[in-house]
């Protein structure tokens, strides 16, 4: 089966949901055709994933599909977009159906799930990679940076972090889980759920905001660096789950990377508001610290009475390699 | 030099012209947010190329940044949309600063000729590949598609078939090309010039448009099939240079690839009023046959006076493989 046979087959699926309504031309053109609805913006970003770099190369085509998509539409929730639109450019190494069905099965729950439609694309041959770019709509100017963090802001983080990072260490033998908690670390891993739910937070309440890829030192550091401001955070009120807390292997959390969480800043007199709305939205957030002045970048735990303090610019990055 | 320090050397370079007015937000968020116009649409392409596929393993690193924007400029010409913003998402087998450096340099040459900015995009590490996905400004619904060609349309192609072709043939040792003419085809291979000069053109008399990428048999196909119709064409009207012509050698411009030339149809009433405002503009296109009815696919041309036909479905296209 050849290059336009495998699309038609397996990607040219009609528009979802979203796209029905602003997606004029989708897959078989030179170009997609989109219509920006008056009074919006529009967010774009990009995302490679390269087999054995961003994923093992043992994973499932349908949790490579899923994971390509997540981690974008991620990227539109961190700037407040709507996710609207993607286009993929699917590299492989031949024109192998059966991983494109699966890859074609996980991708479009993703897209459901989502409210994503896909509008055109690109495959080719070469060593498997995926890149997926995320168009999302955002009312006129009212885009989230990460440069918004001011003094005195508390910062928060959604869901468990380090969970990902824990479920690659396993699949990489370099730890041992059993039962739920492998589970869910593995699902972590390969079914990230980007935080459309806090879209409504978000637009009321984040001073700035970003997606967490490559760990929180690294990806709080770019908040950090946009906004020329510093930050202490409480190890002790991260949100991991109890293996990492036990073990106080915080470095999963830290510097583990594959999160796709949203980590976001809130004035400090908008906080009680804020949680009251989380709340009733059923959505998990965690106050993890303070936005200080330019140069302080530290993590504090208490030991044993003691104020303990690490330099946070010494964590280093995930910068998406399995080593 | 790490990844976000090679990014922010080489390619945050700040808006070039078409983005000034309408991107909000460029390189070094999560996402970059751009603002379309009123009463337009946009158009969205995407393209990867892969080293030792789409381009030698030897090529320039400045040719390979040129071309992968080039390319899919291209594509936005083939819809009649004016280049506004790209985002390109790069793959280096390692931090390699003076590929990285050459590449931007002749990336950010197309860019400034085309009239496009960059806004965002990814670095990762993994085997050599750029991935481009580049909009374009179209005004509401007056973007042009493949599936609008009729019976008795005529068909244009600007400028040269097959040169590139030629070139990579050159390169591959298939062929020994000298002088000009070696220049001449390396150029159209590494440097192609997507035909943003022809977009009024297009606009005012065009039905159906294609950007030649994968052979004029196959990229003329998949007009013929979005169009529902048939073509002639005449193998003696091809605009190839005489190192073809002399040696009948039409495989370089029907199957060849590379192009990024426009093909398109126009009504024959609009014709001769087009051929005067292409002659204005000094714009190079060629009328090498005519739309029939479905099912009609065929070369033809004239042999001691018998007109021989080709069946131009039994032609195979690029499929971009370096083989």
């Amino acid at each position: 089966m050849d290059e336009f046979a495998l699309i038609r087959r397996y990607f040219d699926r009609g528009l979802t949901r979203a796209g029905q309504q602003t997606a004029l031309l989708g897959i078989g053109d030179d170009a997609a055709v989109v219509e920006v609805p008056s009074g919006q913006q529009l967010a774009q970003s990009i995302d490679t994933l390269v087999a054995g770099r961003h994923f093992p190369e043992t994973t499932a085509p349908r949790d490579i599909g899923f994971k390509s998509l997540a981690v974008n539409v991620s990227d539109l929730v961190a700037m407040a977009a709507t996710p609207a639109w993607f286009l993929l450019s699917l590299t492989l190494p031949s024109a192998d159906e059966r991983f494109v069905k699966e890859f074609a099965e996980g991708l479009f729950q993703a897209a459901e799930r989502f409210g994503i439609s896909l509008v055109g694309g690109d495959t080719c041959r070469g060593p498997l990679s995926i890149t997926i770019q995320a168009s999302g709509l955002v009312e006129r100017n009212h885009f989230l940076t990460r440069s918004g963090a001011s003094v005195g802001d508390r910062i928060f983080v959604s869901g468990e972090l380090g969970t990902a990072a824990l479920g690659l260490a396993h699949l990489l033998g370099r730890v041992e889980l059993d039962g739920h908690l492998r589970e869910d670390c593995l699902r972590a891993l390969n079914r990230p759920e980007p935080r459309i739910d806090l879209l409504p937070i978000l637009r009321e309440f984040a001073s700035a905001a970003i997606d967490l890829s490559d760990g929180l030192a690294s990806d709080l550091g770019h908040v950090l660096a946009a906004s020329k401001v510093g930050a202490r955070v409480d190890r002790d009120a991260l949100p991991v789950t109890d293996w990492i807390r036990q073990r106080q292997a915080y470095d999963y959390a830290l510097t583990g990377g594959d999160d796709y969480q949203i980590l976001f800043t809130v004035e400090s007199t908008l906080v009680d508001k804020m949680l009251k709305k989380t709340a009733a939205l059923d959505a998990d957030v965690t106050d993890i610290g303070e936005i200080t002045a330019a140069g302080d970048y530290h993590l504090t735990h208490a030991l044993q009475g003691e104020a303990m303090v690490t330099d946070m610019y010494q964590l280093r990055g995930f910068n998406h390699f399995i080593e």
